[in-house]
């Protein structure tokens, strides 16, 4: 029996607290926020549960195994920090922290007590990306020529981070996982209109060391919801749309030949054009698959995959990607 | 009666010559085109016009007014050079030339001998744009905080000329028509995977002296058609979806509304949220109109609003975009 | 305070308890059903409620002055009465019963005893059929030409009814509840394929004493999922589709204008076309507001408009259908 | 080379004479219309043809060895009668004719001499009915369970025939070809409401000698356009979607498995949901395959599939469903 905390209790605490409390190989202890109506609420629901204002309460309690970190990103290195000096394996929200060292000294810490840090990449363990991940690894796509996800909608504006911070980690945790290939740089634009000071649209382009190019829209002004993503191959093209309710992935059996390449103006291009295929996606709640691997990641001293250094690549292109809004574009290198 | 002399009839010329043709207030005369197969489809649908393989025995010959030029970009300069020398009025294919000076140089040449040029960006013509044009004049959508364009489909690949030269015209032209507001400057990335030195997928952001960010998704690789424009403003927010049959247009009585601006995180961020509304647009040919446009500019010596300058900016913003590709996405000033 | 008993707690029961639970003016006192599992589950999020087997001791409590009856509709006329004539005021799930004569029974004595009969037709509560019965009552659409309704998918079979009384209550209900007209009589055609006995699929046409017909695609053997209405009517028309999410209903400024009417082969048809416009309409939880209602028609003695008598309409329709069905699609008088 | 003669150059008949007189082995003689307007436009078109204003210069003419009918349905007969008399093979618009009885008249006629009635049911060389043909040959779909067509839009009122005349021989030719079962009986109801006369809005049912269903909606005053059929079978279900330009036909591994039967009580029905299946269908002209078609039967004495006979099987279901309309949806045996 896996001893958990939950520190967080806002918006998507309430999620991962109720996962792992379903999960017959896990107790949860405790759960603390700093805003009482929310304990309330967590007392109401699961009046076994400890509750507490302070994080400490929590992250300095012998006998607690691990601790879910579901805070605002400010606070996420602190509390990690603590936690990790504790003994404690970590589950923690995306992006693991503001800054890339941040994430570097937790992560050298973790390895160090032997502990796990698992970063909640929730979008990793829905049926749709692990189906992409397994079509991918097949070669059905052959060469992947790009990545193009948009992910925008009216609100939820934040205050604390801009719209990059704060949609982009699902889309480059999603990029990461199933292109294994190492960015090597980022350029980005954006503007914020609501506050000047904090972008609320934002274009990021992320490059690779070959032809390959990734880029994301993120946007909290646009009229309509959209989340979709082109992924297009040399053999075949892919678009994962998640607001589909049945048809969330279409692979199409389309594509360009090239006949010969003597020079450019020789050049022969033929378009393929073959049947279409929506393969069926799993449809169980992420989290829940996501908590049980956690639990499984602690009990079998597995690494996991989504684990510190993935969340660190997430950050190093979230940094990258402020830096280069600053610079009007210029691409930064990672 | 306006006499007209049609220079190239491959893939859009035959739009052109039929356009011209059917217009009362014109005579078409002569076609040329250095394809003969193509003056035999020309002599068969319409046997009463002159055929040619040099463009010169049509820019050169008095009887003729104006000439239309539907020939590869790379010609336009050399063939308008010599028509506006020869006292025509010249109806242009977008973009106007391969150069900016190169437009330069029309301009004034056409100034100076009070010839008109128009450029033919057909889209200006259609209901939907028409429609946007209105809705915006009338301050519907209130300030404009961004333009979002995508148009990607598989092929159709161009051998001279890169997926922004190719497809980005239009929605420039679409952009710089639906807001009276300069460009400042330019940022662009892109990828070429079927020819290297071509860009057969690129990303374009034009920047104004405001807030305001326009961005382009240009891709000849995509596995699904998409012609999508998104444009908020304070007060509404707009999509344009060319490729729907009846709903062409949406106008989303959507936005954000800021209760105060004391400090970004004082900042109270309220979403509205109302009707949609899509407009019926006019649905008579784009180039009908526009040639009909062309006719009465010369029997009235107006100047067009489509004229060399507008394709001028065009150009600018098409030469930025290569210049800001060849480094690395760095913004390039206008 | 309103003191309120639930009966039946499977499929829809939860929702019926949790909204009577949550409204301040109510005091839920006692759950009742066979299925002891169910029950327990009753007990763990509702430790204060009483729980039975026998609905005998709710219908009978003095204490309580109202029922919710949440069971199949074969045992709504048993219940029902036994409530009835203990003087309670009811809650009935649609179809109020499996026969118009118990229906009758029904309306007589709980008019007799000067209690409430309210059936929940749960969707005239919600924002897309409050703001239809707003469009026809603004006249917006003019003389009504048909109604056409369309409710398919895969499944939920069901063993004691067929499709028609499964699924054709809510489209019936929301046509008697937007036309004010009274239906005259039905045919209908129905096909058995998993069980010969019980129609999977049918099709049902209720005729009124003009022009207007309705008509219903009722099924549960369709690939796709389909929640669809077309009313059109002689100034516009109108598409309300239930799983939109945002633009669930559509009112077309198109119709069909009259000339002339000398003589069929005389008739000038024009067509009109014009604008498309999506209201907003209310998101609020449409059995929170319907049972909110059934408490505010108890405390001041107010007749529902979804009272006894409109859950006998739907009923006679059933009936009428089920006949038809048998007797080859032969119209049936109501 | 066969000779052919066109008769009538209304809506359809610039199509059959366009695609016949682009076939290499078909040698176009003579069109004739009532109307000279468009015997002009002939003229332009196609100067070398001979026109007429009395399809008897062509039925008489003894050059010609084959006709196009192509006028209203109340004319057919007369003509083809007069047709085949002299010898001539048809190529006749659907529906065959107005009565079965004339149908049948002609199909004697036309074996005795024999000579080739081929109908245009153009539907059954579109590339989704080729794929339909063929996959529900290959028995991917099991057994049929229905068939449910909505043929739906705005106008084209027609003055001389009521919606189901107008729009249903489309879909009965459909379903005649692609479910090799005899229908047995029909029913249908229908409502004029711009001429109380001519039903503008009607619903049909084919039923079959098993629980096969086919139905069909018929519509010119529907504010959408609406092209869709479902086909559903005991392993597979299919939509055909004629107005998605790309994914005409989608296949869904989808189903009900019965696991006993011994009692409708007892039935346990599972269901069955995998991948979807969009084939890439032929995107040739259909009219011209049918042409070719024609042109092959003749020149090798085959019998077409869509003959005389298919013909007359439409018009009966036609008949019916007008006698059924008129005693108020009484089922009509064919």
């Amino acid at each position: 029996m896996i001893v958990i905390g939950i520190i967080g209790y806002g918006y998507w605490g309430p999620n991962v607290l109720r996962n792992f409390y379903n999960n017959k190989d896990v107790k949860v202890l405790a759960c603390c926020d700093t805003d009482n109506m929310r304990l309330r609420k967590v007392k109401e629901l699961y009046p076994d549960l400890k509750i507490f204002n302070d994080y400490r309460e929590i992250t300095r309690n012998p006998k607690i195994d691990a601790v879910a970190i579901v805070t605002p990103v400010s606070t996420h290195y602190e509390i990690a920090d603590d936690a990790v000096s504790n003994g404690k394996h970590i589950f923690i929200e995306k992006p693991i922290t503001s800054l890339s060292s941040e994430a570097e000294t937790l992560i050298a810490r973790s390895e160090k007590s032997k502990k796990i840090i698992m970063v909640d990449h929730t979008f990793l363990f829905t049926g749709a990306v692990k189906k992409m991940k397994n079509i991918i690894e097949l070669d059905e796509l052959g060469e992947i020529y790009f990545f193009d996800s948009v992910r925008v909608n009216l609100g939820l504006f934040q205050h604390d981070i801009n719209v990059v911070w704060d949609l982009a980690p699902h889309d480059i945790s999603v990029m990461n996982y199933l292109i294994p290939k190492k960015a090597v740089s980022v350029s980005a634009v954006g503007s914020g209109h609501i506050n000047e000071h904090i972008e609320d649209i934002a274009y990021l382009t992320v490059n690779f060391d070959n032809s390959l190019i990734a880029h994301f829209h993120l946007n909290w002004l646009s009229p309509v919801k959209i989340r979709k993503t082109l992924i297009s191959g040399s053999k075949k093209m892919l678009v994962w749309d998640d607001l589909e309710a049945d048809e969330k992935i279409k692979i199409y059996d389309k594509g360009v030949d090239i006949e010969t390449r003597e020079g450019s103006y020789n050049l022969l291009v033929k378009y393929r054009s073959g049947d279409m295929w929506s393969p069926q996606v799993e449809n169980i709640e992420a989290l829940k698959l996501e908590t049980q691997y956690f639990v499984e990641c602690i009990k079998n001293n597995i690494k996991p995959f989504n684990d510190g250094v993935a969340g660190l690549e997430v950050v190093k292109i979230l940094e990258a990607s402020d830096k280069s809004i600053k610079n009007g574009g210029k691409k930064v290198c990672l």
